[in-house]
C-alpha cells in the first residue's frame, strides 16, 4: 500500500490523502449508487445478497456507477448482474444522499423489458430475487435504510408518470443514520 | 506516483488501475458535480471561470460533491465558493450524466436565501459574476454543453414546482460530445 498521510495540499483548503513518498493525491470522492424499483403487476424485483456488508438482507438491483456509464446504463447492467433482469426505466423515483459512507444513490422507476414475460433470477451476488406486492415485501429484513426509502417512494409515485424526485426523508435528510433493528413506523 | 498498471484484479470482471508494486488497486469512479442555476427576479447567475479548463468562459456555480456532503450542502457550498452566493434550493431541475469524462451532474434551481437582496461577488476560481436574463445570457461564451442543458432545462421548468427533473439530451444521450463552436440550435 501506499504510504498514505492526511494532510492539506498545497493551494486547497480541505485534508486529502497524500502518499508521504511520492506526494501522489488520492482523491477521494463520493460514489455514485445507482439502482431500479422493477415494477411488475404491482409487485417490486428483490433481491437477498450474497455478499458483505448485510449478506442474507433484500436490497434493490443496485450497484456502483462505472466509468463512461450513463446513470441509464448502469441501472440497467446492475438490474441484468444481479437478477438478470432486463428492464425498461421509467425516470428517476428518487435521489439520496448518503454522506456517512459518501454516496449519492439515483433509484430509476423501471418495469420488465417485456412486461408480459417478468424473467428474472439471481446473479452471482444475490442468493435469490423474487417479485414482492408491498403487503410480502421481507420488511424486517431490509439491507439498507435506503432501500425502504426508495420502496415508500414507489409506493407513493403511483403507477402515472413520474415527478420531482424523492429526497432523504426528514428525519434522515443527511444519510447518517445505520438500519434500525425495529422498523420504521409508517411502512 | 505509483506504479499503476491497468488489469483486471481476481473476482472482478473489469480492468482497473493497479500498482505493480504493492497491489493497491485504485478504483476510479464517476465523479459527482453539484451545481445550480440560481435565480433572481427572471435572471441567473453566472460565473466567468477563472481556473482551467475552459477559462473565461461562462458556467453555473458548481464543482465537485465532497466526502461527507449532502447534494444540497455541496450546491450551497459552490454557491458561496464560486459567486459568495447565499441561496435557497427548489429542487432537482437536472440529472446528466457525462460519460466522456466521467461525471454526473445533479443541477439544482434556486434562488438568494434573501430574494430582497441578491448579493454575489466573485469567488477566488471566478474573474466575475453576474446575474443575466436570458437574451443576455453569453451563448458563445458557455463553458460546457452541460451548462447549455440546465439553462434550457430552467427556461422549460418556468417558475412554479419542479417536475421530474431533466436529463441529457436527444443528441447526446451519453454526454459524449464536446462544446462545439457555434451556439446550439433552438437556444
Amino acid at each position: 500500500m501506499p504510504d498514505f498521510v492526511r494532510r492539506i495540499p498545497e493551494g486547497e483548503n480541505r485534508e486529502r490523502l497524500v502518499c508521504a513518498a511520492c506526494g501522489y493525491i488520492a482523491y477521494d470522492n463520493p460514489k455514485v449508487v445507482v439502482g431500479s424499483v422493477v415494477v411488475a403487476d404491482g409487485a417490486v424485483l428483490l433481491c437477498r445478497r450474497a455478499i458483505e456488508p448485510r449478506r442474507g438482507y433484500w436490497t434493490l438491483p443496485a450497484g456502483y456507477l462505472e466509468l463512461d456509464e450513463t446513470l441509464e446504463e448502469g441501472a440497467a447492467r446492475e438490474a441484468m448482474e444481479e437478477a438478470r433482469a432486463d428492464i425498461a426505466l421509467d425516470g428517476i423515483l428518487a435521489v439520496f444522499s448518503i454522506a456517512r459512507i459518501g454516496q449519492v444513490q439515483v433509484i430509476f422507476r423501471a418495469r420488465f423489458a417485456d412486461p408480459a414475460l417478468p424473467r428474472f433470477s439471481a446473479g452471482p451476488e444475490s442468493l435469490e430475487v423474487g417479485l414482492y406486492a408491498w403487503d410480502a415485501i421481507p420488511w424486517n429484513d431490509i439491507a439498507f435504510p435506503s432501500v425502504r426509502w426508495a420502496l415508500t417512494a414507489w409506493r407513493r409515485s403511483g403507477t402515472g408518470p413520474l415527478g420531482a424526485p424523492t429526497g432523504n426523508p426528514p428525519e434522515d435528510r443527511r444519510g447518517v443514520r445505520r438500519m434500525g433493528a425495529i422498523p420504521e413506523a409508517g411502512l
